[in-house]
C-alpha cells in the first residue's frame, strides 16, 4: 500500500473567473486564494490537506496563463511558503474534461503508474479525516481501473450541486460502490424527492483514477481531446504557445461528469460524511461570521441601526447601514456592491457587464501580492502612479529596469539596500532615492522588520508590463 | 431709497452640524459649501444673490470657529473668490437668536441705523427676483420699527417646515401684512389642515429688521441674552476668547423665532411666492438630477440591475446596485451610507453615534480646499501620512515650519520655487524636495499650470495644527 501512495499524485483544479463573490474576488483574485474561509486560504487549506497523504512536489495545479503568477505568488508568500507545488497550465479555459485529461497525459509521461486524486481548489472543509481515509480506499480501488468519485451525505434539498445514484458495492473493495446514475443539478421539488433516497449523494468534484484508465476513457468517449493531447506533444517549445491553444480549443469544452463519468462502466463511489461547504455565493459567507440578534452579520468598520438579516462587510472605509433588510453590503477599496440576498445569482451577470467595458474593476484588486511581499495602489493618473509597497525581511525584488518611468522611493519604515546601475545605497526611513529610467535597479530588505515605502511613478506609461527583468529569486 | 440701502447688511447663518447628509456632508463640510446643487455652492448662491443689492463687504457670514476657516477657504477658493465678505464668529453655537443678535450688536457698533437682511446659507432658489423686490418693501417696514418675516407660498402639506398665519395688511406698506400667529411643524393632519387655508405660509427663516430694534425686542424678551452682549464688549481681545463662551452660554440656547418673534408685537410678514426648496435630507438630493423609467436616480460610477426608485451616489468608487428598493446609497473616498429612504431622518442619529467615538468620518473629507488649493489625504498611518497637493497658478502656501515631522515633496506637474531655510529652488515635474522638521519652508506655484505633487510626511505627531506660520498671503 505504502508503495502505492509513491505513485499518487494530487491535481488541484484552480481555475475559475472570480465573478460569483465579487466584489471579494476578481478575475485574478478568485475565491480560493482570499482570505475569508478561515486563517489560510482555501486553495492552501487544499494543500496542507493533501500533503498529509502526497508529498507536496506531487501536487500540481491546473490554471491558466493569467492566473498563474497570481495563484504561485499568493503560495509564496504564505507562511510557510509552498515552494514544490507544480504548475501545469491549460493553453485555454476549457472546462474540466480537457484540463484534467491534460494533467493526466503530463504526470503519465512522468510517471506511467500515476494515480491521481482531483480536487477543487475551493472547497471548505473543517475535518478532513472521512476524506484522507477514504483516500487510501479509492486508490485501491483505482488502481484496479475504476474511476472513482465521491458523494457527500446530503443535509438539505440542495439544488446548488448535482447529485450521484450509490449502486451495489464493490466486493474487492468494501466501502467502495458502483456509480448508479448521475443526476444534474435539480430544481427544489426533484431535490426534496432525491434526499428522501439515502441513495442519493451530493456529487463532490473529487475523483481518483489511475492516469492511464482516464486517458483510455477519453480516448473512448471524447477522441479529440485525446488527439489534441498528442498533438501539443509534438510541438517543439516554441511552437507551444502559438500552437497548443488552438489545438486545445478543437476539443470539446466539456465537464469531466458530462464527457466521461457519465458514459463510462468504469465508474465507482465512495459516499462521505464530511463537514463540507462550496461557498458559491456571496449570502454563503454569512455563515463564516457569527450574526447578531436581527440575524445581520458585520465584518469590518460597520455603524448599523434597525438592520435585519443584511451581511454587510468592510474592507477598510466605514459603512453606515441603516433600516436594511436582507441585503448585502459588500465593500472593497475600489468597489462597492449593494445587492438584495435573493438577487446574489445576479452578481455574476454584472460582473459580466463591467467585463465587457474592460473595467479594472473586474479584473484585479487594488492590493496585490508578490512573492516579496505586497502592494497597494494609492493613485493612479495618465501620468503619475503612487504606491504603497512591502517587502519581507530578507526578501528582494528581481534586478529589472523600467524603459517609460522613473520612481521616486520614500521609505516610511525599515532599511533597505538599493542598488542602482551598479552602484550600492543604504536607504533607512524618512530618506528618499531615485530611480531614473532605463537604470537597472533593485530593492532588497536587508533588515529585521518588514521594508514599508511610497513609491511615486512618473512616466507616459505606466503598465506593470514595461518591466525587463536581469536576475530574479523567483525564476520570473 | 437708495440711501436707506446703504445702511442694509446682509446677515448670513453657516452654522450647521453638516449631518443630515451626511457623509456628502461633514461638521467641517456642511451642506452650504458642497457642489450637489448647481455650478456654485449654495452658501456662494446666497452671496452672489444679497450682491445684487447689497454691496459684499456690507455681508457677514455668522459661524462657528471651527467651521471658520473651512468656509473662508471654500469661499476664497470659488471663482471669483469672495474676498470682502465679513465674518462673525459665535463664541459657541447657541441657535438663531443668539447668533443673530451677536450680529446685530456688532453691524450697530459700526452703524447705528443698520437694517439686517438675515438669510439662511444654504437654501436652493433657483429665480431670486420675488425675493430681491420683497427686499425693498422689507427694508421700508423695517425702517418703520418692524422685524419683517417672508412668507412662503406651500405647494404641499410640508411637515418639516413651520407655518406662519398672515393678518392685517399694513397700510402704510402694500403688500406687508402683521404676522397673526406662528405655528411649530405640524404633523400631517393638521399640515393638510393649513393648507388648505390661504393665509398660511411657510416660514422662509428669513427676515429683516433694523438691528436697534431687534436689540430693544432682546433685552425685553431675552434679557440674559442682552446682558451677555454687552459684557462681551467689556472684554479685551486677549480675554474674550477665555471669557466669551461663558458668557455667551448663560444666556438661553433659542431660536429666533421662539424667543422673539413669537412674542414681539411689531412682526410683520411678506408672503412670497418663489422657486425654494430646504434640501433637509439625502432624499431631496434627487430632485436635482434625472431619474430613469425605474425612478431611480444615479450619479458618478454606477452600474445598476434591477433597482426601484432609489438613489446611487458615487464620489470615484464604482457602486454595483442589484435588486434595491426604495434606497440610498451614498459612497465617498472615506464612508458609504446604505438607508432605506423612509430612515433618512435616523442619519443624524447614527453620525450622533460616530461622533461619540470621535470618528474622523462625522469631521471632515479626505479632501479639502485651502485658499492657495487644495489637498487629497491618499493614506496615513501612524508616523507617516502621503497626500496629494494642488497649488492653483500664481499662489503660495504661508511660510510655515513643523516641528515633528519632516516632508517628501515630488512633484508631479508644474513648476514650484521651493525655499527652505532662506534658499530657493526651483522644482518641476518628476523632481523631489526634502523639507526636514524645523526647517522654514514655503512653496509657491510660479508656473501657468497647476503644481501637483505627492507629499510624504514622517513624524512622531502628525497633527494639522503642528505648523508654525510667520508670513501668509490669506491672514492665518
Amino acid at each position: 500500500m505504502s508503495q502505492r501512495l509513491d505513485h499518487v499524485y494530487g491535481v488541484i483544479l484552480s481555475g475559475g473567473a472570480g465573478t460569483r463573490l465579487w466584489p471579494l474576488s476578481r478575475e485574478l483574485s478568485p475565491k480560493q486564494i482570499l482570505h475569508l474561509f478561515g486563517t489560510d486560504s482555501l486553495i492552501r487549506q487544499t494543500i496542507t490537506r493533501l500533503t498529509k497523504r502526497i508529498p507536496e512536489d506531487h501536487i500540481f495545479i491546473v490554471t491558466g496563463e493569467r492566473l498563474f503568477e497570481e495563484i504561485r505568488n499568493h503560495l509564496l508568500t504564505e507562511f510557510p511558503p509552498c515552494k514544490n507545488v507544480q504548475y501545469i497550465l491549460e493553453p485555454a479555459a476549457r472546462n474540466t474534461a480537457p484540463a484534467i485529461a491534460l494533467a493526466a497525459w503530463i504526470i503519465m509521461g512522468k510517471d506511467p503508474e500515476a494515480i491521481l486524486g482531483v480536487f477543487p481548489s475551493d472547497h471548505y472543509i473543517t475535518d478532513d479525516q472521512p476524506l484522507l481515509d477514504a483516500l487510501e480506499k479509492a486508490t485501491e480501488a483505482a488502481h484496479d481501473g475504476y474511476l472513482v468519485t465521491f458523494g457527500l451525505q446530503p443535509d438539505r434539498p440542495e439544488t446548488g450541486f448535482g447529485y450521484l445514484q450509490q449502486g451495489e458495492p464493490l466486493s474487492q473493495h468494501p466501502g467502495v460502490f458502483r456509480a448508479a446514475r448521475f443526476i444534474e443539478k435539480p430544481d427544489l421539488e426533484k431535490a426534496k424527492e432525491l434526499i428522501q433516497d439515502p441513495r442519493h449523494l451530493w456529487n463532490s468534484g473529487m475523483f481518483v483514477f489511475s492516469a492511464r484508465v482516464l486517458l483510455e476513457e477519453v480516448e473512448r468517449y471524447l477522441p479529440e481531446l485525446h488527439q489534441a493531447l498528442g498533438k501539443l506533444a509534438t510541438y517543439s517549445s516554441e511552437d507551444y504557445e502559438r500552437f497548443a491553444q488552438q489545438e486545445f480549443c478543437r476539443a470539446p469544452a466539456i465537464s469531466l461528469d458530462y464527457g466521461i463519468m457519465e458514459r463510462s462502466d468504469r465508474v465507482a463511489l465512495i459516499p462521505l460524511s464530511m463537514p463540507w461547504k462550496d461557498v458559491g455565493s456571496l449570502p454563503a459567507l454569512a455563515e463564516f461570521h457569527p450574526k447578531d440578534a436581527q440575524g445581520n452579520v458585520a465584518v469590518g468598520h460597520i455603524l448599523q441601526e434597525g438592520c435585519q438579516n443584511s451581511l454587510l462587510y468592510s474592507d477598510s472605509r466605514l459603512i453606515a447601514a441603516i433600516g436594511l433588510e436582507d441585503l448585502m453590503v459588500i465593500d472593497t477599496p475600489d468597489a462597492t456592491l449593494v445587492c438584495s440576498k435573493e438577487r446574489a445569482q445576479d452578481v455574476s451577470k454584472v460582473v459580466a457587464r463591467l467585463k465587457e467595458t474592460g473595467a479594472q474593476e473586474s479584473v484585479s484588486h487594488r492590493y496585490s501580492h508578490r512573492p516579496w511581499g505586497s502592494f497597494l495602489e494609492l493613485e493612479k493618473g495618465s501620468t503619475y502612479q503612487v504606491k504603497h509597497i512591502e517587502v519581507t525581511p530578507g526578501k528582494r525584488l528581481s534586478e529589472q529596469l523600467h524603459r517609460h518611468r522613473s520612481e521616486h522611493w520614500i521609505l516610511l519604515q525599515g532599511t533597505a539596500k538599493v542598488t542602482i546601475d551598479g552602484k550600492e545605497d543604504i536607504v533607512q526611513a524618512n530618506q528618499s532615492i531615485f530611480i531614473p529610467a532605463n537604470a537597472h535597479h533593485r530593492l532588497e530588505n536587508v533588515g529585521k522588520i518588514p521594508v514599508r515605502l511610497i513609491e511615486v511613478q512618473n512616466g507616459e506609461y505606466l503598465g506593470e508590463d514595461d518591466i525587463v527583468r536581469f536576475t530574479d529569486d523567483y525564476g520570473r
